[in-house]
């Protein structure tokens, strides 16, 4: 396992460089354009932080592929086999935009299909999050408990906005049900939220980018990651993901059957 | 205006204080009680900030009337005449007792119905948003300056779970159109979004101690204040209120009408 402790550590210097270099930039001005529709937006600072980051991801882990946000990884990975570094290099780009806050580089090593890293970074408050397999979870240097096993009630969910305003009924009752509802822009921020225990769960609509490192993280820690629907996390495309409680995830499967 | 200016200085010690004695009991065991439901929580650090709160103005300002969260200040308070000092001990009670983040103290003075002075403390990152009636709002000593006067498309926009999940098509609609939605879960959170240009508006049903403090802010950065329905705010009941640019607030107006 030597060379997974070498990986881990360049990797968290590879992201607290990237982290900085998006909190350099925020203030000057970049470009700014959007993908799918006037929501989605992708900055030349994204686009920058994703070439630092494959960049080094090359040096020291030449033999592996990469999979990232805005196109600059490797094409067409279409099996799980060997390295797969898993790159946002700016989650929440509307909030990096908008708010200079909330917004993370995520990043992740999956092996064979396994998640073994996972690092997600809150540029603003400049805490990583991170984690090996097997080996813990931790903010910077400090090791992060399992949260405690809440059930929805007693519980802060966060939901995207699609899924609140548009999804089916058993989803809007979902967030009816929970203690509150969060909403914070950010695939990292929300699943912080999660394994920090500030939410006791996250619904979304994830691009791999946006769950591979959030999950590495909360499986480590105990909690539940898994479709809505009950089928398993298909790690190269979009998933409804629900990150959770054991017992948010048992409250919540009683409201969808 | 010498007594305003002594009031101020002295209002900023008093959240201030009440903020440190948050921050100061956030992990310690302190009783939790629900009000009308299980989402409406009262912990004995909320009662305890008012009292401290209620007690040092009663000092400060010895003639005035308090109208306070948690029932330790003035009964009945029906008119506008004179100091009224609006107190809210801890806004976001919920992210204080789950996130232990995400909450603030918040405090104004209306003199004559009229907003003179407004405080919102956002506790955990010790930042002061304080203003005074015709001398601009400042966070900490730095002066905050008018956001930019964007449209709803090209906005954040925050809205509370009970109107997003169950308001009207039209609120829905106006959810939808925004370039994203957020849900912060605190009020004095929500409006230091929009003071700071980091929402472009803010909608929800608001009690005076959640609207007194950030509108006397709002109004002084020539934001727009008022009831969603158009009709003027009231000081004294709860209100349906937007909180925005004046470019969100026509175009909010646009789909309501």
């Amino acid at each position: 396992m030597a060379e997974i402790n070498e990986l881990d550590l360049n990797a968290q210097k590879i992201i607290r460089q990237a982290g900085q270099n998006a909190h350099d930039k925020m203030n000057d001005s970049y470009q700014i354009d959007t993908k799918t529709n006037y929501t989605d937006l992708v900055t030349t600072i994204d686009r920058e932080n994703e070439q630092l980051i494959n960049e080094q991801i090359r040096k020291i882990d030449p033999d592996s592929r990469i999979l990232s946000e805005e196109g600059l990884g490797d094409r067409q990975i279409t099996d799980l086999h060997g390295h797969i570094w898993i790159v946002d290099p700016i989650d929440g780009t509307m909030n990096f935009v908008k708010q200079h806050n909330n917004f993370a580089v995520m990043l992740a090593l999956y092996i064979d299909g396994v998640p073994m890293l996972g690092y997600i970074l809150d540029v603003i408050n400049n805490r990583l999050y991170h984690g090996q397999r097997g080996k813990g979870v931790y903010v910077d240097k400090q090791r992060l408990h399992a949260p405690a096993d809440l059930g929805l009630k007693e519980s802060l969910l966060a939901m995207n906005r699609t899924l609140t305003l548009g999804g089916t009924p058993a989803l809007k009752k979902i967030a009816q049900e929970a203690m509150g509802l969060r909403m914070y822009g950010s695939a990292g921020m929300e699943m912080i939220g999660v394994i920090t225990g500030q939410l006791g769960g996250y619904i979304s609509n994830l691009k791999p980018w946006d769950l591979a490192a959030g999950r590495m993280l909360a499986e480590e820690l105990g909690l539940v990651v898994k479709s809505i629907d009950g089928s398993s996390i298909n790690v190269l495309s979009s998933n409804l993901v629900l990150v959770a409680t054991s017992q948010v995830s048992r409250d919540i499967r009683q409201i969808i059957n």
